[in-house]
């Protein structure tokens, strides 16, 4: 029998970036895309967090910046450039932490 | 005391794919990017399965497409349009095997 190997982190994340699309997208019957209902069903259980830090743009104005082809409706490239520049914004903030956190190690250090 | 609710699996995934970059680009030594060395070995180990299907465009072939800065490295705006384009070629594929599954399904209910 052929062995199964289970999968590893990047595939496991993109197999569930696919699945909450897909759960989201299916909300309003079977489409491939999120209408708006959809998109503020997502934002606002998926990343509740992120919305509540960030009022301005507001959802559906992200929606639109988002939205490329103007057709009201994201599909999953636009959804997924949504979670690649939220990655990459939560990374530049990590970096920003961590370059604080250096330059506050140093100049402790330059102080004992 | 703040209550820290457990992450949502959106926001699961942006972190786990932020750590799998990090870890990866830590390789040699720190920064902020995969060099070619890196790249090969986030593919090799995280995308084995993917890479073993699709021998062509190569490896790093695939990187110099990604560069879109062309540095010789990938930071993490390239990474993630790898990770998205990846996601959309899966999602598609699931679109095509539902299709030709409910195409069998309505032929089957024909010749019933």
């Amino acid at each position: 029998m052929a062995k199964i190997s289970s999968p590893t982190e990047t595939e496991w994340c993109i197999e569930s970036l696919i699945a909450v699309f897909q759960k989201y997208a299916g909300k309003d019957g079977y489409n491939c895309s999120l209408s708006k209902t959809e998109f503020l069903s997502f934002m606002n259980t998926e990343l509740a967090a992120f919305t509540k830090n960030h009022k301005d743009p507001s959802v559906l104005d992200r929606m639109k910046k988002l939205d490329v082809n103007s057709d009201g409706q994201l599909d999953i490239p636009e959804f997924l450039n949504l979670i690649g520049g939220l990655a990459v914004a939560c990374h530049d903030s990590f970096l920003k932490k961590a370059e604080v956190g250096r330059s506050l190690d140093s100049r402790s250090q330059r102080l004992q």
